[in-house]
């Protein structure tokens, strides 16, 4: 083969989306190939679709390519992944890696929890201390170029940024960053529960800083998380009592949907796509009606996703992709195996999901290796319409490799094994 | 403090081995510090202990040190690290940087077990097509010179190598290297078992490999295997059952007593210490009055450890210190809460152990930040008289920090963490 035709029949689009057209097509024939597809989105995939389609011969001196012909597309528009840079810090190189690694399993979200109890990385311009107070250190800081860089990054790769920024709980961090009153005092004076949601001036904070963080990520959607919110510090707090009685509010899950009212408010007229986590919905939270519910509880219990639907509400799931969670010996395979298609038909409000990897036992020693190749197997559950684990064996096994020479440190896939190129 | 005075009182020794003296005592005063130990391996254990004593103030500014006396020196003379290079190759770098850190934690036997049934990168220079057949590729072999080079950053931090050569088990790798018959045919013509023992030149070839692996090895010890030993192509094998019934040799482990006899005999002739599996033991197999057995089955049951001692043999245990096997979470307790003291007492025939990296799900992407800091929970058993769980999780904690800024990339120890220098 001497040439590949590349053929875009669309305009260039700025900005990867949720409905974007990844269809692309390939021929390959004796001398030449085409690659043809409406979007440069579709490009992309079928670049790395024809970057995968060259071998080296076995003894190592000819790239070999053979004749085919492919029409692709994936099965689910949102496949992503969660990474969360609030339990341990990551490098911007760390980020713009595991990019790197999600382009070339065909992914196309990064679902950057970026905040968390336990720090608050992200720097913002209207309210700098909650970094400069909240991160765990001046090097551990994501600065408004180091966002942008990830973003850049990632929209080369046809890969869309979505940040979450969890409230009413997990939020301790903030709790530092000088907004008076933002955290429920608990009945410890030195203890503080989850956002104040009967403090006027903390959704005014909260729309300042959503402002800026939809401004900054250009993606419409922002995960708004919503889960395990811990009550207690709102039921022992005085003036949240009176609150809840002066406005006849009559529990907490009352409460957390006055909030949530409120946050609905804001993205609302931020023109931003709101993502929660279940719970909201498992509380019967009033939704935004373009709320995408995010399912991550119960591994195998898929059924939530129909209720979710049946709701009318977009779905996203989880649930059993959790990278977090190690296992000796060859794990991709429990990740693989989990398939919510049955559960979910074609119904076009299940968007897909997310593999999670979730800080507290990963930072950047250990991050790409335990990320790749496990995180591949679900890439391809929401990819591929046809599953096959055997086949899927070989072919992780490979794309180990592939992934090594091309500099991510994926670790073994399924025992002994070398790359011989 | 202005200077630290270092006194060795005993001439310098050129190697590490088992009954160094690591002995030390350090006396911190206000202006000057005193090393004191009778060997250089005091001399390096105590200036580790020293840089560890060094703290920078909390605000970066100045390192302090404090007044203290301290004596001390290990609990059990052998603290290992295995490491297996056969399921997966590892680059030298590796290597050296798995020894750096064991220095950090004062382990001082790394024990090679460089090659098994998946590959052989050993390069002998009696019998090259060993490697040259039997290595994963070209570039997945050890040199004469990569391995005096792993010898000698070992010595330099007081720790020794023991090479294993595991057999007649676990050697499917060896066959390709060109010896003849060196394998058992199984009645499959495809299939090899264990190195046929009825084949007289396999104690020549074995005699001469060992004899060129003790030389460039220099510990005095040799780790000769012996482990889980598939006897199936034995049994079914017709020359080996002639050579059975005309020697008398009525089952298997009769045959692989045999076989341990003419082993034990080359060991002998080379002024070599034998170290064997547990299993050799458990199967009565005629020990060399010298063989050490390295218990590694039944994790928690300690008895063995007796037994063994009983039976007049020095014991090295691992059994519940093998690191491939990975948990979710802080799972060093899991190492740090076996100890097999309360069994062995203080009988000086218990060496102590090794903590064990078998390499099936481990190569050069992951190696390093999964043994650190987890080993370092095995080495604290095997050096300390007091173990105290709750202050060792602080201990770790800072000790990955310590890693860290040595150019060890030691992965999280409990859970959300920050080095702040």
């Amino acid at each position: 083969m001497e040439v590949l035709n590349v053929q875009m029949t669309n305009p260039c689009e700025n900005y990867p989306s949720l409905n974007m057209d990844e269809k692309y097509e390939i021929k390959i024939n004796n001398s030449s190939g085409l690659l043809l597809a409406s979007s440069i989105w579709g490009i992309l995939r079928g670049l790395e679709t024809f970057s995968q389609l060259i071998y080296l011969e076995t003894d190592g001196s000819t790239f070999v390519i053979r004749r085919t012909s492919i029409v692709d597309y994936p099965k689910f528009r949102h496949r992503g992944f969660l990474l969360d840079t609030s339990r341990h810090y990551f490098p911007i190189e760390s980020i713009t890696k595991t990019l790197d690694a999600m382009s070339y399993s065909k992914m196309n979200v990064f679902h950057w929890h970026i905040v968390d109890d336990q720090s608050f990385p992200y720097q913002s311009s209207a309210f700098p201390n909650l970094s400069e107070r909240g991160a765990f250190g001046k090097s551990a800081i994501y600065t408004k170029d180091d966002v942008k860089r990830v973003i850049e990054h990632a929209k080369l790769r046809g890969i869309r940024v979505i940040p979450e920024f969890d409230t009413p709980g997990h939020s301790l961090s903030w709790g530092l960053g000088g907004i008076p009153g933002l955290l429920t005092e608990c009945s410890d004076p030195n203890q503080f529960g989850p956002i104040d949601p009967t403090v006027e001036g903390n959704y005014d904070f909260i729309r300042t800083l959503f402002s800026e963080v939809s401004e900054l990520f250009q993606d419409n959607y922002l995960h708004l998380g919503g889960d395990e919110v811990d009550n207690s510090c709102w039921t022992t707090n005085k003036k949240v009592q009176n609150f809840m009685h002066r406005n006849n509010i009559k529990n907490v899950v009352e409460l957390k949907d006055y909030y949530f009212a409120n946050i609905f408010n804001i993205t609302r007229s931020l023109k931003t796509v709101p993502i929660v986590w279940e719970e909201i919905f498992d509380d019967n939270i009033h939704l935004d009606p373009n709320a995408v519910v995010h399912v991550w509880k119960d591994s195998y219990d898929y059924s939530i996703l129909s209720k979710v639907m049946k709701s009318g509400h977009p779905a996203l799931f989880s649930s059993c992709w959790y990278l977090n969670y190690i296992k000796y010996g060859a794990d991709w395979t429990n990740f693989y195996r989990c398939d919510p298609t049955s559960e979910v038909g074609d119904n076009r409000l299940f968007l897909g999901g997310s593999a999670c990897m979730w800080g507290e036992f990963v930072d950047e020693t250990n991050l790409l290796p335990r990320t790749w190749p496990r995180t591949s197997a679900v890439a391809e559950v929401l990819w591929s319409y046809t599953l096959n684990e055997t086949e899927a064996k070989y072919r992780i096994e490979e794309h180990v490799c592939r992934m090594r020479r091309r500099g991510i440190p994926a670790q073994p896939a399924n025992g002994p094994s070398y790359c011989h190129y």
